[in-house]
């Protein structure tokens, strides 16, 4: 029976012996955990959210015929790409945190056009087990989690090349049901609250590197696998009280993951050494990674109203500089999601039959996403005041001696609440300091790739021998017959200059 | 018989007797005037684009039944506001310039639903009137242009209290047959190269103001009317030789039109009174015409590729620094681009039938044109060097006593010819400070409204009090029955939240 | 005997009994509590400081004429200034944080030009008085701390008209001995770590806000004050150990001040009710304070520094981008020195013979502080990946079941230690999402006045009347006589053309 | 007997026979040439402010014994370097150009020292003979100009490289009374209007590039010199009336200066062969070099005028939008002021005994000033309004059939005249797109070397070892012996910390 709402989700996750390191000991039961039960509500968002806005958070899908939620639906037209971006904002807007889900259904839809690839060039049989896993994950409404980024070791050499084999993961076994996998995988997105992990490569291989050239499905209590959670920014906050912590009830998740001889069976192999298709993996992928970033534009509407809130509290909400920087905020968090939609928008068909979003646009989202929240939450830190950061605890509130005289002092406007004052501020804290500013900020720099890697992926795309063409024609250069075409890598401007 | 092509198109224009003044001097033949031919090109490529692009440059129209160039067409569905933006694009990359073309399509549109809603409200009969006046445009395939800007007089004064009645157009006199108006629009884009030209109030106007709430076409040689021609910077440069204008095929165009008594027959008005509409149509025309400056991202790519070329000609091409700085500017100009095509993506139906794009996400992608641009060329001219600023003459280049100098002393990399290097050099000067710098640039700063009036819609559309909501409920603020929910005067989120 | 180093002003805070609030609870000790200490440490700074750099941390004073520490002294000519910038920026390299100490110099310095001129308008004695306590506090060699923002209660109110007379310290009895003050003064600046706190309006007053001009200096320890601590992000991690606080020895303070009913005695008041000069004092103050914040680049070369050890460590040092990185974030930071010190070199001397560094440029300093350290933040998580926010604790490090895999997992290039590695990421952890990212950037924000207050300091002084003169100068306008020119409120022109 | 004034010094340029080539045609008296003259113009200025701000503007030179113009003086104290920023400010505000005279200025400043440490070493007379030349310029108060940017040909070649011998400017010959040199040099400052050039290598220099390493002194009509003029943006209109140009008065000056078989005696060869020096000589210039540009400040003060200028005649002075851009413009205009005049006031004393300003701080400034100006700029289009680029010519406004018409439509607000209002747009144009946009903006991007020669000069200077070591110090990173600090090329931090 398929897990029916968040509820359910939560209920799911209990008592499958993870063997999760906190604080340098194992945790009893993640669920029950205070610091971890944050990240775990942030999850059980994705399928409440499937129940109550049913069109933009599910669909029905051809694999196995029911309506599933977004998260594990396979795209059949560009609709589906542009209503996974209206999902992302949305949740970004009811949690205000990574919300977790996203990592498998960008993998999910990656693997599904590459294995149909790789199958056209080897006859082998990846799609159709592909598909298998996918129709029964669709059916029970799991929790998929992609673990992709590598501990990687030193970073000028291959995964072959290391002193270390484990630095990326990689075969240690083989028999003749199945494979042993070896590694750690680093900072991986929501994978305690997971029900299955999928692991793939992190980056392009070459031939001696076939080993490292794995993708496979594995339960996330398999034998073998051990977590140790990451801490985050004012995380031990949660075990204090609620109002310190800003946002009490949600936080994102990102931990270690190490596979110690972890068995994946056949049937749930998806990648076994066809070392060239990893790039196109990762990059289909990335692709579509890098456009899920809209969901941060989410977060900003959050930071945007906590901003515009506690200004109705200071009493400032008509200033003109005030009212500008909100406009500003605004125009630049509109700006992110014009990008990913645009990106979703100008999607096209694999030869799988799933539709990948533009790559150019992707990067452009994800690359404004490494600098506008940035300078967002600088703007709502201007905003909120010095108050933010030199308020006094919630237990010198809640003293009966401390409290009163703190009620008297940090009112602001009349009939203003000083406990909702303070709320906001820690809302903003927590958005551009705390626990949060990690998803907010940190994550928004490196998930999915760090800006870096989108300057290396728009430089590929970029078409400059297109571009220097239209400029000669303009200048009236003529050159010689050296003149001919050198290969662009990019179909950009085909997609955008072929009507539809 | 419509015109066909670029070339009718041009000798449509010849014979018109317009009144033109230039240098204080009536033009006579304003086709040959070497300062303004190079706009009349420009108009001339929007002809030439829907017979060689005729899918994204041309459209099926339900009102003349014929296949019309897409700057006539009244937009039937979503992607009819998409393949206009792709059409912008492109011939921005084939001019490099202001094509001039956009005004008239965006002042149809707009008019098309505005109409609609007068005559629901009031009976009239102007949305009839306008299809027959589309119908022929079509039929006979006709530049129109728009003239909305009145040059203003005293800002802090409304139409009527102005002392002089004559800084915003409006009606003189009245017969039966039509009305006459007088009045002076500034800063034309186009408007010499126009057939028609539609005239429409350019701000909000209250009860008092009937005399100036009046939309009418009126042929661009009407009895009556006067031209003045902007100058541009480096215009005369047009008149010196092709070297040194940088781009001597193409420019833009922008005159101020006075109306001394203008008659418009009464099948031509379409508006005339109802006051309240005229913020509608403003608003309606601006929502496109902001998103219409894609265009610029046209530009954009062909100041790239120079770049790019001058970077190949000074042989640092390969350099980091060149390098990071071409992706940043493509980064940037792709940014334009996606705020400018989610904006159409996201369109709706209106009232009428036609499209109108999202308003929002139009204002983001104008405000990113009043910024974006002057950094792409504050980066073209970083890459291009000081070369672009002191170089000499083409008559110095010429002549046979400093030729040969030059020639050996301003000669690059091996085997590259210095006219060439020279000739993209003055592309990127006529692009930054040149002739089309006032396209580039200045244009995109006030065309189609300056940056505070993005700001002021976007402000009316950011819908605080949702955003607010979200803060409080993230931060578990609980406030009195104050709270009920002021009203929004956006539906931005509605469009995105429901799903299609 | 004075106070000689830092361990003899730790020893001289024991015993005070002062009341001081943390997480609800009185603190025993405030140099023992594990969350306070590090504060305290960085005020030890200042003391060693002037041993070891004897130069530039110390100077001798003509009103105890002995040597004193540098946070003490009158400013007796140019050089005084500049060498305060040398020693907070010195400062902040050795300590990373706030050192807490600037406040009372600036406050000490303010206020003796300002008791000059009141006392040669009203004949008071102000300045003796205040004289003789510098003369004690430098021959005690003392920490003085300045109390100036009030909690302010609805800000559209002037003191005396808001509801409840304390939201700013006020007098509430006088007797002839001296005046009992109340109120509340928030985030105040290493107030616990001072042994006398100044207390000084927050802003203009008006005729009928007389009891509320009051400057009076208060031992911390005096009857009648509690303190309630801030608390800051991740301020409980220097409970837990000390690998997660990133910077384990130092940190900032700030707390908030009820004052209730304390006794200032007549020989330490230094104004009272002379409302006219609270905004004389406000603006030398925060014209020193402005351009005290240069310290802040001392805190922006541990960042750069921080992120050119962890690209080594992560083998990445050569990488363009990295390095371009690291010179942008040089770049902002001596922007911003430049311009501190470019104000202390531009001083001039007051009627009192003190000297009083260029406002303008004090203002466009903070305004710096207020961007830059944001940006060199941003790039430095840029440089430091991801792992930063997803690093296990210091407890999964030490245990024997999780620090070996760690130790196996997060090495980096050989030879580099992973606990190193792990130390330079919290360090930048710290400083810009952690325990000091509350001073190195929201204190920048906000301290010595928010964004929006230099800006309207920097409108004061623009000359806009002078520059509009230049250029219809330079534009050949001729005005009619209406063109007398309006008074300018700054002397800035003045000080830059005066040559020396 | 020197020249005591402009008039004189436009009088000294007459009937030199300098052979000046001008749109392909020998100028047969440049001082006449409508469009050469405002180049001249803005050169007197640097004569007549001498007379009228002698503190700023002239000194007393140790070398002749009598009062010199400040561009002829040799600092002999840190307020010499101050007063030169001070000058080269005003002389930017009354000209709003460039004043040419800088380079003459700070070449002789770097070679007085570099000339001082050649003789050290060689034995060599170099020193003697500069104080010689020295003498004599500041005797008869002339105009000196430095050439130093070679043409370069392939510029991944050496000068001795090259296959063409001349791309460098070299020596050809050789006899008892001096050195034949050829070679060509582009975009030199002034040089038409100088009185003598000073030739200089451009960069830094092998042993095999002997005949490269040459420095002499040369008069500006002397045999073999031939000048190809530069064209500037607009520079036409100079020949049109004055309206038009925006700044009639003062222009800039870049030409190209062929040298074929130049004589130099040996009297006034300063460097000849000592190739180690050349890099010296070309640090201690661009050091010099760079802070120089503080002039543009004096320019933004013009624009940032012209601004407020056209704000109030547009009548919205008082909008909130308009005041905060003039702030910000101020604002960043001061910080580029702020890094030069504290690249002055942290000067040195050389080996030779003149003054050296700090070379981070230089590079800073201008690397500033590659940016700020073309923000300024930006924003001064904003506030402008499109006009600026839409008006007609000054023709049109003359003509008595246009005239009355502009005069009724252009106008402003009640009171403003339409012709002033013209003059002030076209001023900004001039300064935004125009003429002197080459100066404000272009040469603010390349003069003394491009945006990364800063970054290069920045990244020698950046001291990473000293701020790695800090950020060890406070993460408690322990490494092993390894430790020892690398070499650092700069004394920047001991500049700054050893107080005086």
């Amino acid at each position: 029976m398929p897990i029916r709402n968040g509820a359910e989700y939560i209920q799911s996750l209990r008592g499958r012996s993870l063997r999760v390191f906190l604080f340098g000991e194992l945790v009893e039961e993640p669920v029950d955990h205070p610091m971890i039960r944050p990240s775990i509500n942030a999850v059980a968002e994705t399928y409440d959210i499937a129940e109550r806005d049913f069109e933009i958070a599910s669909a029905q899908s051809s694999i196995s015929g029911i309506r599933v939620n977004r998260f594990l639906h396979i795209t059949e037209n560009t609709m589906d790409l542009v209503n996974q971006n209206r999902m992302q904002r949305k949740l970004g807007q009811l949690t205000a945190t990574c919300f977790q889900r996203c990592v498998g259904m960008d993998a999910l839809n990656s693997l599904y056009s590459t294995t149909f690839e790789i199958d056209a060039k080897y006859k082998t049989n990846y799609h159709k087990r592909l598909i298998e896993f996918i129709k029964m994950v669709q059916e029970e409404n799991l929790m998929i989690g992609g673990a992709m980024t590598d501990v990687k070791g030193d970073r000028s050499l291959s995964p072959s090349q290391q002193e270390d084999p484990d630095m990326f993961v990689h075969v240690v076994k083989r028999d003749s049901n199945g494979i042993y996998v070896s590694g750690a995988k680093a900072h991986q997105t929501g994978c305690i609250n997971s029900h299955w992990i999928i692991v793939m490569p992190t980056m392009r291989l070459r031939q001696e590197d076939k080993e490292y050239a794995i993708v496979g499905a594995i339960p996330t209590n398999a034998n073998g696998i051990t977590y140790i959670y990451g801490r985050q920014s004012c995380d031990t906050r949660s075990m204090e009280g609620d109002l310190d912590a800003g946002n009490a009830k949600f936080s994102g998740q990102e931990a270690m993951i190490i596979l110690d001889n972890v068995f994946i069976p056949n049937e749930l192999i998806f990648m076994q050494g066809e070392v060239e298709f990893a790039s196109m993996l990762v990059e289909r992928f990335t692709c579509y990674h890098r456009r899920s970033y809209v969901c941060k534009t989410g977060l900003g509407d959050v930071l945007i109203g906590a901003s515009a809130a506690i200004a109705d509290y200071n009493g400032v909400a008509n200033a003109s500089h005030i009212k500008d920087k909100l406009v500003e905020m605004t125009h630049l968090n509109e700006t992110i999601f014009s990008a990913g939609i645009a990106s979703s928008y100008q999607a096209h068909k694999t030869a799988s039959g799933n539709y990948q979003n533009d790559d150019m646009l992707a990067n452009v989202c994800k690359h404004n996403v490494t600098r506008f929240p940035y300078e967002i939450a600088r703007l709502a830190q201007d905003i909120a005041g010095g108050l933010m950061v030199t308020m006094p605890s919630e237990k010198d509130f809640r003293s009966p001696e401390t409290g009163p005289i703190l009620e008297k002092y940090l009112k602001g406007k009349k009939g203003i609440s000083t406990e909702n004052r303070v709320r906001i501020l820690r809302l903003i804290e927590n958005m551009t300091l705390g626990r949060n500013a990690v998803g907010y900020l940190t994550e928004s720099m490196h998930g999915a790739g760090s800006p870096q890697a989108q300057r290396i992926q728009i430089a590929r795309q970029m078409q400059l021998e297109y571009k220097k063409k239209l400029a000669k024609d303009i200048a009236n250069v003529v050159e010689g017959e050296s003149n001919e075409l050198t290969q662009e890598q990019s179909e950009y401007f085909n997609r955008i200059f072929s009507a539809e």
